[in-house]
């Protein structure tokens, strides 16, 4: 029989959308970042649950404090992904056996930090006891019927842009799990991991201009964010500008590793991927700068269902992986 | 230090709460059944959000099926209970590594069972490995601001309601866990335990017929359900008519057991406990009665705030106790 380790996360997914009944008119379809409602008069719900797992997802340095606060930032990142104002939180909490008041209020005063960064509130939820820490949240949030953003409207000859630099967490769980150096970078580097933020502000600001035909977060890693906005557009990606961040060079460079493979196939980042019109292109870039962020374009979207990488020297495919957890082969 | 054990569920609640900013102008306050979110234009978005855990809600002999197919109900029931009408529901599902393709298949199909049945639909969701299973869904419904039915709006001389009869899921725990017997009823008790109704239309009714004043569904017991109101409403009861269910007080009657305190003091049952104004009972009875339900008065709101029995012989306390998890004292 086929076990969860043979299996894999995707192809869990997979099994169960194939169970389901489809709700008619659904505004976003199954697999993207998040579901959304219809809730008449121009206006959609947009909803995301994502469970925060201590033994897989929390490294031992993390504290619950920042667990909790990631718990409610990576739902929120989802949101901002398809364009929606978050609200409002729920929290459902597995409690192991051994925890103590004290570390009950580290996750209550996290949960709440990561939903008012993003002007969202935390409205409830329930406690269980449970074998590992399990927090799991979900996000409501609301934006116009006319700008939510899928995955799956990217059109050949958009241009591909990102809301910041990529490879910091794949360095930062480097150092963080295995213990590597890192010089001055290692506060940087950590604090990708330990404080992940959510580009809210970015995709509010990208819907609201409509400049973008598809967007994600690319909490699965810049490479699988591609192949996902690929698969959902049926469009190909030729990158010619990799955004590696500076840290992650320079972290790259002390231990030998390939930059691009830390920035291409890391993840637990929370960046915005997105496809833009290329007509609208400064309106985007002039958007997300006036709410404080950036928009790095790195590329462009092909006709040809490939996934291209294309640097000085050569031209390389980029493959379909990232983050995914339990799957062993 | 404090641990889980020590402070037990409504404890931990209670630390968390403390944690949290408060959103302005919340439709409903923190502890009710679900939360809600103003959507402008009368509306307003309720959300709940519960977890179900393997090992400490799961009967053995529950199968996957029901226990994904109950994960959804149990979410339903809080929006019913509510007058919210349940439209989506995401599950976020906690996969222990002994799993099988059979078994994800049977979690999907439960969820989607337990959706579809009350008109809603599974939107999405994800999953993680984890030690236990768990299947934290959230469900999120709408109603009209002015139909919402909290737990705080009782008033003295008001009547108390329920929606069904009380003590089966009790008996039903003590048949599955223990093995105890229970003749020609047995199958109805285990039913009660393994397929759980949540009873949306009768809550839908009653936020129509605008003749609650307060609501909660029961599923941490009709004594603690009382209770609930009481404190949230600041309003004493008194039962006059305990409503036992027959098959109920017969497996009371074989085992020797105390039929009340099967009805008051059981659990895991997704009655709606209400309290109407008394001039409007007929409306109200009619409306639950015209979708196919049952409202079955058992006593009075009172001002002076105790909660009473009171039976042919004698009136005595109902104790606030019912069903929490992991509490050892």
């Amino acid at each position: 029989m086929d076990s969860v380790k043979e299996l894999g996360e995707r192809k869990i997914i997979e099994l169960i959308l194939e169970c389901l009944d489809q709700m008619p008119h659904m505004p976003l379809p199954f697999g993207d970042d998040a579901s959304a409602v219809d809730l008449g008069a121009d206006k959609l719900a947009v909803i995301n649950m994502d469970m925060l797992v201590g033994k897989t997802d929390v490294p031992r340095t993390m504290s619950l404090w920042q667990a909790a606060r990631k718990a409610a930032v990576m739902n929120i990142s989802d949101l901002a992904a398809k364009g929606a104002q978050p609200l409002a939180i729920l929290a459902s909490i597995g409690v192991p056996p051994n925890i103590t008041k004290a570390d009950i209020q580290q996750i209550g005063k996290g949960l709440n930090a990561g939903a008012r960064e993003y002007n969202a509130y935390i409205l409830g939820g329930d406690t269980n006891e449970a074998s590992d820490l399990v927090i799991s949240c979900m996000a409501l949030g609301v934006c116009k019927e006319d700008q939510l953003i899928k995955r799956s409207g990217a059109e050949p000859g958009d241009y591909v842009a990102v809301t910041g630099f990529f490879g910091k967490t794949a360095a930062g769980l480097k150092i963080l799990m295995n213990g590597l150096s890192a010089s001055d970078d290692r506060g940087e580097l950590v604090d990708s991991v330990l404080m992940p933020k959510a580009k809210v502000k970015e995709g509010i600001a990208l819907a609201q201009s409509k400049a973008a035909t598809a967007s994600i977060d690319s909490s699965d890693g810049l490479a699988w964010s591609i192949h996902e906005i690929s698969r959902a557009s049926n469009v190909g990606f030729l990158i010619d500008e990799l955004p590696v961040a500076p840290e992650a060079e320079r972290f790259a460079e002390i231990h030998g590793f390939d930059s691009a493979e830390l920035a291409l196939y890391g993840g637990e980042e929370y960046e915005l991927v997105v496809t833009i019109k290329p007509g609208l292109w400064q309106e985007a870039k002039t958007a997300v700068e006036k709410v404080g962020g950036s928009l790095i374009k790195i590329g462009l979207v092909t006709k040809d269902r490939q996934l291209l990488l294309r640097t000085d020297k050569k031209t390389v495919s980029i493959e379909a992986r990232g983050w995914e957890h339990f799957k062993t082969a």
